[in-house]
């Protein structure tokens, strides 16, 4: 059984943290901290894997103590940026692991591998987005590194830009990133969800990854601890592709 | 047996309409004429209803003929404008039957009625068209009249805006027509699509019309001219919905 | 104002209708009853609706009750056979209102409607229905609803059997129902869709209702609600349907 | 530019092989030669690569003939046993490349791929083909071949069956293939698609692959073409999976 502690696990996230991991059988919950407890507790003798999921004005001070426990860490908090990942690496022992995901969704991760692996087929590729409409960007961060990973693949297989014979448009095209066409729907009732189209004469290639609620970051979170648990990815490891055979 | 006569036989749309109408159980193939032909061929004696499938610019002559001809005609040209419509009304005999479309596929037309049918039930409508990448316009006609009615039906109802936070956006959130947004896909190997998105909390609609080639209209166009040879629909009539019993 | 009481406020849809009355501008929360309240609280005085979402063996005695407070009633318990609906109708007063529904969701509603509507113009229908993999009925009531639909629909506009050339099958194809092949798909992560595909010559007409969770019924019982408060609707109403100006 | 020969350059595929190729910048056509037409006619003098689209009891001599010729084979007939591979190994020189494919569709190649790559991260997985109604088997070849791969990476994986709860169905559930259920539509208008599900909770992954018409293999073809002339894939490759950079 994996000794799993919660840190921040009265949080939106983190509650269902506590959940999947009273649901797993693998695992079992060491302790469920929140703003205020005191980190230290977590140690070696009762944790094997701590999951910290709070805010991004916590998140960096947290991990810091955790790591002064010498205890491996998986980080679901957003707001990583190179200053802080870089304070990580610091204070990290060489045999520890500290891993740390954007995006804990497994299907929305594999979607954006596929569409960098697809890329190349194709003579036309677009991506939607769709989203709750309480979103305040668009489009979403995913899509635009969708559409990114989509450009760089064409250029590495050298080719050109897509057909596109449009004259008249108001804006129905959507916004271009790195040249894909990138459209962002905003509809009550949805949560997260994209879709990427590729076409080449006579065929269609779709991928859509739905991500209908917070449980769906469950997955990838219980992937990352049993991954981080094997003690075989050593040092700070960023991207849940990292986990996935691909 | 329906005698049927096709002008514009040799045409993109005219060959696949004396195919269709060589193919029905229920109709005949009477002349098939071409540009250069003779159009005072077709009278009452060897046709009951003639399918005029050409250009812009000759069809308005083709069926001030074809009505001095005393026959009943279905129209499937496009470029109608209401001058051209008036020209049509004025040189009609009370019983003749003249019926003009500017989309016969059912599945489009169909989509179209439903979009407006249900918009009143729903806090947020998008329109997403999907066509090839030779289109030289976005978005479609057809996407911009399925917007405007769910514009309508939303105002009749007493629908306000629909929610939207989004605060930044490159042009990925797309055209808005009359309050909805309006996106357009051009993506090769596509022909000609929509799709209605509704969204309530927890719950969604989706409405999708897909003409994969030229070959969707003709149901439409036979089922226009099963209606006119019923004489029932003495006059100009113009839109496929009328032959929907919606 | 309209004042809601609500009869079952602590179960599963219960507490959603409670917080769907709060949280509608044109409504407020009067009563909100469980298991063993008194229901005789409830009176014209302090309720113009009440919402009953209980248990099928609590239902009809807590609408009997409800019925003799002379207060009008919106029922989403299921389970209501023949038999408890004509007991209802007994004791109905003549301008008394009470609105039973099997299914709440509006989006389900009206693709079940818009299957009926199309189904008379395409060749080929086929249902495809898709829930959560802890459901133990398939294909589900709905889906079932939706293909006889689509089957009389048929029938009545003289269409015959659709194409289908199938000589090897191992059960790929589906349960048929009234002609309509129906096929259930279960899956983690989802909760209840149906999909209804309609297909001529070229062309395809697709119908989506997803219900991503239980609050995808509360528009429906809020416009319920409107509609029994305006009088409008005296007596026994069964289906959404009747609700939705179709 | 690759010299490409044609062979059935009058037939359904080989006539779009021969347009394809006339399209192609880096390609010209060679030699169109058809039933009846002398094979030996095609040399490393005239022909770079040749392009064999038949009938399955006329493939394997032509592919023999054009081995003894010296020139590079690429081979969209289907039909092929391990016997005639066997027969095709046999006579071949250790520079020679033919090249066999069951399916040219680049989309359905990477869904099937994709969807191995993606089974060992979900609970439950599915897979729907959709097809023209004039089709007489269900499920396709290749849906079969789809789930087989879903099952071997689960089994590999070490997953164990999915989660159902179905109780009653009467058939719905559709066909099971090596513990995956399969669900054969047919609808006219359809051409070839198909569809494979992923579920965990709360999110949810979607392959989707559409060969709208014939045209769809061409872009396989062409790339197929463009890697047998580089010489680098000596002796017999069956699969275009092999000419894709996965």
């Amino acid at each position: 059984m994996i000794k799993v502690s919660v840190v921040g696990a009265k949080g939106r996230m983190g509650s269902h943290v506590v959940e999947a991991v009273n649901a797993a059988p693998d695992m079992e919950l060491a302790l469920a901290l929140d703003a205020g407890d005191d980190l230290t507790a977590i140690t070696p003798a009762n944790t094997d894997v701590v999951v910290e999921f709070t805010v991004p004005s916590a998140s960096l001070n947290n991990v810091l103590t955790l790591i002064g426990q010498s205890v491996d860490v998986v980080v679901g908090t957003t707001g990583w940026t190179p200053d802080k990942l870089a304070q990580v690496r610091g204070v990290m022992s060489a045999q520890q692991s500290v891993f740390i995901a954007p995006n804990f969704a497994i299907s929305a991760v594999l979607a954006d591998y596929f569409a960098r692996v697809a890329a190349p087929y194709f003579e036309s590729a677009e991506v939607i987005e769709m989203h709750h409409p309480d979103k305040v960007d668009a489009p979403s961060g995913t899509a635009i590194h969708t559409a990114q990973g989509i450009a760089a693949s064409r250029k590495a297989a050298g080719l050109g830009a897509m057909p596109d014979a449009t004259q008249t448009d108001g804006g129905s095209r959507g916004q271009v990133v790195d040249g894909v066409h990138v459209h962002a729907v905003r509809l009550r009732g949805l949560n997260a969800h994209e879709e990427v189209l590729f076409g080449n004469a006579g065929e269609q290639l779709v991928l859509r990854a739905d991500s209908f609620d917070r449980t769906s970051f469950m997955p990838g979170v219980l992937l990352a601890v049993r991954k981080v648990e094997t003690g075989e990815y050593p040092g700070l490891t960023v991207g849940l592709d990292n986990f996935l055979d691909l």
